[in-house]
């Protein structure tokens, strides 16, 4: 899968990919992240791509040419591609427009700077425009590279066996249960007993109760949407139940 | 300021901070960022920082004893530092954090691989876990870089005049207006009228409008906390009003 990124800044791009899982996989030629200065489609001596915006006010807009311009040559490069802003105004970016994007050929980031775009490019090239977050980072390439890795490790074989993505937080709609590794006892606090029992039908209810309390309690904006069955409901009206009574 | 970051891949970290607005405010001394090998903390000869999870399953989970060494010396390094552990698990991370870490006399981020983390670090070393949105990354590294960027930009004295922080998207709770910049006609695209007319009233009043009509159309949730005045009000009714005629 073809990652092109439209950047004033290219060489922000040269480590965050150069190591890891993302690593291996570029050099297994299952991706490739390619990031473009945007200058380079800029005309005149001093290569502007950005300008004063109409209406006044502070700060500097992005020029539409030059990145309708790149934007046309990527596109020809990888036919199909799918071009993405990376703007606070967008939708914020989530798990499912990861799997959206990493059925794609190629995906195209234009990078903002400055203080936005000029509207014309969201019109002209923008097939969808995603926020990372409610907050506001220095330019879109930070943006970009976590849409990247989020999006690049969904693409089959970048994922080895032992790091599947199958229990991963979100992926069954939840957030994970809590884990815990040697030694069995550090500086007083002891792993649950549970999981140290070798039962493996009570290490799983174990699991999925804390998965459930655990969502419940950071994050119950999820359980709206998660798939569950009729036990995760008793568990759940229990679990709501204990957290009345501890607020009492 | 100072950002430390326990991290297995500390190289990842050379290049996104290395020029534009956070390099040169790393160059005049105002913030400091420093990545942190957790392995140099861990012990035995083969320096391991994970191990395969109590009660079974697939991945490995991130030991709790190198984590709470590393934390306790640069503790000691920067006295009151905030420590931060990134993760899908934490509180999703908005503007208002960033304020808030921005405060402080330094944050310490721990990022996390493999399957998570051993419970204990969150118990042990955790101040605020935040995570960088509903979606799954290869590790910590981007969530924290991100972050740092959020933050780092509001310190005093690291955005410039002219890349003011006031007029960014969510200062005000609201999403920005559209932005134009040169030439006024481009593919057959017209810069509106009003804001070549140079009437500054109208002009202010038509970005008011804009910037609640694209809050409205893309971002309904944010109207429920953004400060809005009687005339903002009125003006939405209005909006929702056309938004509805448009769906009938």
């Amino acid at each position: 899968m073809n990652f092109d990124i439209l950047t004033l800044f290219p060489d922000m791009f040269r480590s965050p990919f150069a190591e890891s899982i993302l690593g291996k996989a570029i050099e297994k030629g299952l991706i490739r992240i390619a990031p473009h200065n945007l200058r380079d489609w800029a005309e005149g001596k001093h290569q502007v791509t950005d300008d004063a915006p109409y209406g006044g006010g502070d700060g500097m807009v992005m020029k539409v040419e030059p990145v309708v311009r790149a934007v046309g040559e990527l596109r020809q490069r990888t036919p199909g591609a799918k071009v993405v802003l990376t703007t606070p105004q967008g939708k914020p970016f989530r798990q499912e427009d990861a799997r959206r994007l990493a059925r794609e050929k190629g995906v195209i980031f234009v990078c903002g700077r400055y203080e936005g775009y000029d509207e014309r490019i969201r019109e002209a090239v923008a097939d969808v425009e995603y926020s990372l977050g409610d907050f506001i980072l220095t330019g879109g390439e930070l943006a970009a590279m976590a849409m990247i890795d989020a999006t690049a490790r969904l693409v089959p074989g970048v994922l080895g066996c032992s790091e599947s993505a199958a229990s991963d937080s979100f992926s069954d709609g939840l957030l994970e249960y809590p884990q815990y590794t040697r030694p069995a006892e550090f500086a007083g606090m002891n792993v649950p007993g549970v999981l140290l029992s070798g039962h493996h039908k009570e290490i799983q209810q174990w699991r999925r109760r804390h998965q459930l309390a655990r969502t419940l309690r950071r994050r119950p904006d999820l359980l709206e949407s998660a798939p569950l069955s009729a036990e995760d409901r008793r568990q759940l009206d229990r679990l709501r139940e204990e957290l009345d009574a501890e607020k009492t």
